[in-house]
């Protein structure tokens, strides 16, 4: 059975203001010395798997053109433009309706456009697994990440001891559950039982159809009339009459939570979601005083301080703990404890009405 | 007796990069919200004391330009090129023999161009007083600063229990001493008996001078032949030869530390010497999270924060104790702690040859 990937890229990703803008979200960013975007590294690690043409993107119809130009070898017919942002259930079963036209049926790779991974070859070895879990009934498969930490800011799969039939290390799931509050996190990581929740998904077509149409049926059908008016004159017509139409809900909680047969495969594979500037330290090397600097920069003094420089000077001067990002019409000077106020820039400048800078 | 006045506005101002560079130094800034320049400001402190055309300016013969261009009621003849850099000794030989030329004797106060006064009606009256005591025979009059805390920075001033002859302000100078330890500054401190050497300082034309020719022979005569030469075809010339020959000194060391009948007035008009960016949060009022901000700037969260915008927005988060200052070719963020490591800035940007940044 062919194996294809569905590449979620809708997201908007404000906390990586003022790289990150309307009209260029963070996966379409670079957050890497190396140059590469977040969604080009998104495919590129991809391509031992699957083959660029069956490589979905799913974006907002804003971005077509980004796509286009930052994965000249995705075919066209494979950019899926969302006119309106409906979250990760109408998004999927739009692909898995296309998909279905194409092939009788396959496995599908659903996978976000804005995750880093360290090691890569496990990461295939852990996809390969699952795409094997997947191939058994309707099973549906989710890759959880093994936490090292406890993290608040992600939901968490529970898992229990019965193991995939042909694959041991593809445990049964319990349940999802929601961001947890730090003591609940703690407990979750010394339980040894409880993984992240990365939003990385296998099955085949015909298993999540099949649980579309069970659990989410207005969707379900909505998507297979975009399906067979894909590739018609009628299709903008109708897709945008669909989807206007659907519900914004989450996979998760439409499917996931409800469906029988999920099992999860825990990775291990240097997993980073790459949420803020934070993970620019993480995810790249830093200097002995534990700087991370690119750009026109001078640093004289600086500690721990994450610093993007663009054309004109950034000096930093003995700062310690911060994260300093250059652009052509805005700079961010944030203390490392406060990342999550960036958002707050963005609404002051929406108030002000000042949109050429959001 | 005409009362005359010579501003000293040849310096650099290293510590206000990037605002201040070799082409505007800090004398040709506002570093306050009115938008006056500190040379601007000098000026028009002293006109309840100095006429305009009683008012002379030495410079570097690069800054001429700047000074018509912000004092435009200064005559131009009363602008003083130096063609180099020799320290304040020459710089007021040469003020001293070209106002001796244009009045057969007068008072001259000479000043800084790069100070800020808080009470400028307290000003005027200690300059007032200075002038009374500088009539009296060949008196040299040093306007001291109370100090409020041990400043180390700063030349102290050592005064005597003698008082002025019919001016019971002004105290005889005992001695003058270079910038103290922590320790010593506060036994100064304590002492009751010292004074900042705040460099402003009130004579007669014949007093300074039959100091020069006792003192400084050297730079006495080369002064008179520029003062000969001034407003001749030859000027040019001459001062390019004699100001080339002079030694760099200071009046301080070359005079002050030297002649007798040095009187000192204490003065307590909200002098800063505006040294560093640190004194931007002094001379300008604060925010109730103590930010100075100014320009295109959101903060949110900041605090005791220096922020000076320009054409880009500057959106600090949730930063401390922090000085941020943008220009259109560079930004600054210093910590407060930091502020002398702005000149290692520059000492890169030199090193690296791109001149156009220092």
């Amino acid at each position: 059975m062919k194996t294809t990937a569905v590449i979620m890229a809708g997201g908007r990703g404000e906390r990586f203001w003022p790289k990150s803008r309307n009209s260029r979200p963070k996966q379409f960013l670079s957050l890497t010395k190396d140059g590469e975007t977040m969604i080009q590294k998104t495919v590129k690690r991809l391509l031992p798997l699957v083959e660029a043409e069956d490589i979905f993107i799913v974006t907002n119809s804003a971005y077509i053109g980004l796509v286009h130009d930052q994965l000249p070898d995705i075919p066209k017919e494979n950019i899926l433009a969302e006119p309106c942002a409906r979250n990760t259930a109408p998004c999927i079963a739009f692909a898995a309706a296309v998909i279905g036209r194409k092939y009788d049926d396959a496995v599908m790779l659903v996978l976000p456009s804005d995750h880093l991974i360290g090691y890569e070859d496990l990461y295939a070895k852990t996809l390969k697994k699952a795409i094997d879990v997947s191939l058994e009934g309707k099973n549906l498969v989710t890759i959880g990440i093994t936490p090292d930490y406890p993290e608040t800011g992600y939901g968490y799969i529970k898992f229990g001891n019965e193991t995939a039939e042909g694959n041991s290390d593809a445990y049964k799931v319990d349940r999802f559950v929601e961001k947890p509050d730090l003591p609940t996190a703690k407990e979750y990581l010394a339980s040894g039982k409880y993984l992240w929740n990365s939003g990385m998904f296998v099955w085949k077509i015909s298993s999540i159809m099949a649980n579309l149409k069970e659990f989410m049926p207005a969707i379900y059908e909505g998507a297979l009339r975009i399906g067979e008016a894909f590739g018609t004159e009628n299709y903008t017509e109708v897709l945008s009459k669909e989807f206007y139409a659907f519900t914004s809900e989450s996979i998760d909680f439409g499917i996931m939570e409800k469906a029988d047969d999920i099992y999860t495969l825990p990775g291990s594979f240097g997993w980073d979601d790459v949420g803020n500037w934070l993970a620019v330290e993480r995810i790249n090397e830093v200097d002995a005083d534990k700087n991370y600097i690119e750009g026109n920069v001078i640093s004289i003094g600086s500690e721990r301080a994450t610093i993007c420089g663009g054309k004109r000077l950034i000096a930093a001067v003995g700062v310690e703990d911060l994260i300093i990002v250059d652009t052509d019409d805005a700079v961010l000077i944030c203390s490392k404890n406060n990342t999550q106020d960036v958002k707050k820039v963005i609404a002051q400048l929406n108030e002000q009405g000042r949109t050429s800078l959001v």
